[in-house]
């Protein structure tokens, strides 16, 4: 007879109290995995606003479709922060054909931030380079006058680790090569396609530097010059790139919260950018990362209201150089945010878990990873690159952690005319928002201090 | 003792006469796998020349570069057809963007054949229809001053056979468009990739009808406005595109020949199309043709002098309409051919061989057959599509063969920009390569008569 009412006692109080967190847990995991909020977001923007470069109007008409769409999606506290970009750059012309030893049109893109050649354009004689420290070390009398070629190694991997070893090809070379007088420089796209699209990207000219014409050919219009340069003839290549610089331009900051229970907790930042490049719809980079980071924000809040507030930033202007994370952190001085993030490497699964937190906080990641694993996530270390928009927030001591998506495909079409909806995988995105939303469920529960942390050197992005 | 002398004998005369006829074809099978005659080919016209559209110079510097690499080649009687194009055609500028209700620009291409806008473009409201017959049976009233939308349902097949169900999308499309008073048509590209680069291709004008612009949208352009259609709003789109007539061109086929050693027996004519569509620099179309067809013959031709002789014929402006062909078929009036085939369906491999002979022509056939089973090339029957620009040929009782190449990845590339050198998988090549030498080794040594045989119709190519 005891036995019995201890049995029921027993059920009584497991009906009684809210479900044990491992049980919740699982129970938000799989809402996510059936939920395509992160769907209709890149859908609905990449359709209904298409590109939308740093500072243009497209962008703003981006932040407007923004605040809309977090409002509907029942978002607190959903408003623009607008910020200036001190000069602008917009893309003209561009063209180019080899003129000898065998006339034929190339395919290319000015990379953000390119000089302009004559409207009627001009000709050189290519010299070429296969990396950036070949270019560093070439006597400046064999470039003067000249343009430059310069190729590269890229290919593709899970962990995007070749980005990071050419992207400086793209933001250094330019420079070099006009350091040493070149009249212009065509750089292979940094890609792992083999389509006639160029990658854009930014470069960055060292100070006291004139910007020069510069420009990515695509991968087989790079092959092509490499392929006639082995013949050993000189190659000369008519070059026409008119972008120009427009001066002051206006961007912002969409912000959107999951209001917290306890206000004095430090709250969790986290989000994507807004801004894409000219060329493509911005389906991968980054409709997907602010999709991904709204609708695992949105499943937090569909769960019951969390201990900690989630504030979600989508940033404008990342593509010049993370203007909008900059941008967040002059507007915020005050802010020491708990934990924060940014999800900027396209829409493919979540393969990896990092997280760098105070002593205080690695209870809190044990349970984050207990809740991916059944997602297929491994735990991958201390040494989280969590975005460039977020790093002005790292500086200050901000907790961080990253997912690491797959990028086996993201460099295939990374900066491209070719990133558009169709390069989304709807079962990889869904489990995408799964990992950030067991990440933000976990953090946003706990109360235990997750900072701060004293910051490592950011990486490229 | 006697049976020691007749060992010696037996050796004697294995070692004495030629091979015996399936060894001696087993052999040739095992050199053209191992040659890459055909690569160097793609790989130099490609290089060295490039684009090169029906009656251009780049077409007439291809001529040139044909004629001095089938002399290095050792084949006799090289030279120059040369033919008038009455009126040819050029690209212009070409641009276009959605106006409303979602401002963006689209990528696209224009038809061969197309009509120009003004220079300044104009707008048009987009009626959209799903396939041609949903085209043809829509009221006129709904067409006048609008601008057409074409879909159409392309998917990959290694035979193809959706090429052939959706060319007449492009090839008839602007023509129903433009009888019921369009201003202009967009079709969604006869392409089977998700790449901004379009697919071109020719299209037909019936009698009595004024070109109207026309043109392709890649594939996904045409999925983001078949997207904003669904949205129910009008969709006003801004259309430039300049391309003109530019009247009589010159063009040319190339020939070669391996000489035969009884000049009575009806010759072999094989061969691809030296032209391309100016967007890529045709390697798949029609490098790849070019390139197995005269690697095939070489390889026979190195095995010893054939019975037949083997013409090689590669033919100029294939892609306005087999012009090349027709230029032939008009300068040889009295050729009757024994056999014929053009190769012009990339560089992947022979999976199928057809072949439409008289019935004298059967026991040949059937040795072609046992020398392409080793290479995994099955038999498909008597219903062989020869190549469009063979077809004059065959209306006047040529027998012909086909050897259907794998045309799962065709359409990925096939008259866009992306048809480059890249795409050419080498050792599905050389495959390919060794299919054509088993069937010209077979035919040039057959003294059987393959001919004549009653046309059937042509399809579409």
């Amino acid at each position: 007879m005891k036995l019995a009412i201890s049995t029921l006692a027993l059920l009584f109080v497991t009906f009684a109290t809210p479900l044990p967190a491992q049980d919740r847990i699982a129970t938000i995991r799989q809402a996510a995995l059936n939920d395509d909020t992160a769907w209709s977001i890149i859908e609905g923007l990449t359709s209904e606003i298409g590109p939308r470069p740093a500072g243009s109007e497209t962008e703003a008409r981006a932040r407007a479709w923004a605040v809309a769409r977090l409002k509907a999606l029942g978002f607190a506290n959903v408003h623009v922060e607008p910020f200036d970009i001190a000069d602008g750059w917009v893309r003209g012309e561009e063209r180019a054909e080899i003129v000898a030893p065998f006339p034929q049109p190339l395919v290319l893109t000015a990379l953000g931030g390119s000089g302009a050649t004559p409207a009627a354009g001009f000709t050189g004689e290519v010299v070429a380079f296969a990396t950036l420290d070949a270019l560093r070390a070439a006597d400046p009398a064999l470039i003067r006058g000249k343009i430059v070629y310069l190729g590269n190694q890229m290919v593709a991997a899970r962990d995007g680790t070749n980005y990071a070893a050419f992207t400086p090809f793209r933001r250094r070379g330019p420079s070099v090569a006009a350091q040493k007088a070149a009249i212009a420089i065509l750089i292979r796209s940094i890609g792992t396609d083999h389509h006639r699209v160029a990658h854009a990207g930014q470069t960055n000219w060292a100070d006291g530097v004139s910007p020069i014409p510069a420009a990515a050919l695509t991968v087989p219009d790079a092959e092509q010059v490499e392929r006639i340069l082995t013949r050993g003839k000189p190659v000369t290549v008519h070059l026409v790139l008119t972008p120009r610089r427009v001066g002051r331009q206006i961007s912002g900051n969409v912000i959107a919260e999951v209001p917290g229970r306890d206000p004095a907790l430090p709250i969790i930042v986290v989000g994507g950018h807004l801004d894409s490049w000219d060329l493509g719809t911005g389906a991968i980079d980054d409709g997907a990362g602010i999709a991904i980071t709204a609708a695992a924000a949105k499943q937090v809040m569909a769960a019951g209201r969390p201990l900690r507030t989630i504030r979600l930033v989508w940033f404008g202007s990342e593509e010049p150089g993370g203007l909008g994370g900059e941008a967040y952190a002059a507007a915020h001085p005050a802010d020491r945010p708990g934990l924060v993030s940014e999800a900027d490497f396209g829409g493919d699964r979540v393969w990896r878990f990092m997280a760098s937190t105070a002593p205080s906080g690695t209870p809190v990641v044990d349970r984050m990873a207990a809740a991916l694993a059944p997602l297929g996530v491994d735990w991958g270390g201390e040494t989280a690159q969590a975005g460039s928009d977020v790093w002005p927030l790292v500086d200050r001591g901000a907790a961080r952690f990253a997912l690491a998506q797959d990028g086996t495909r993201y460099f295939d079409v990374h900066h491209t005319a070719d990133d558009t909806l169709d390069k989304i995988d709807r079962a990889q995105l869904r489990q995408a928002v799964a990992a950030w939303t067991m990440v933000l469920a976990v953090a946003a529960d706990s109360a235990e201090p997750l900072g701060p942390v004293t910051p490592s050197t950011p990486a490229a992005h």
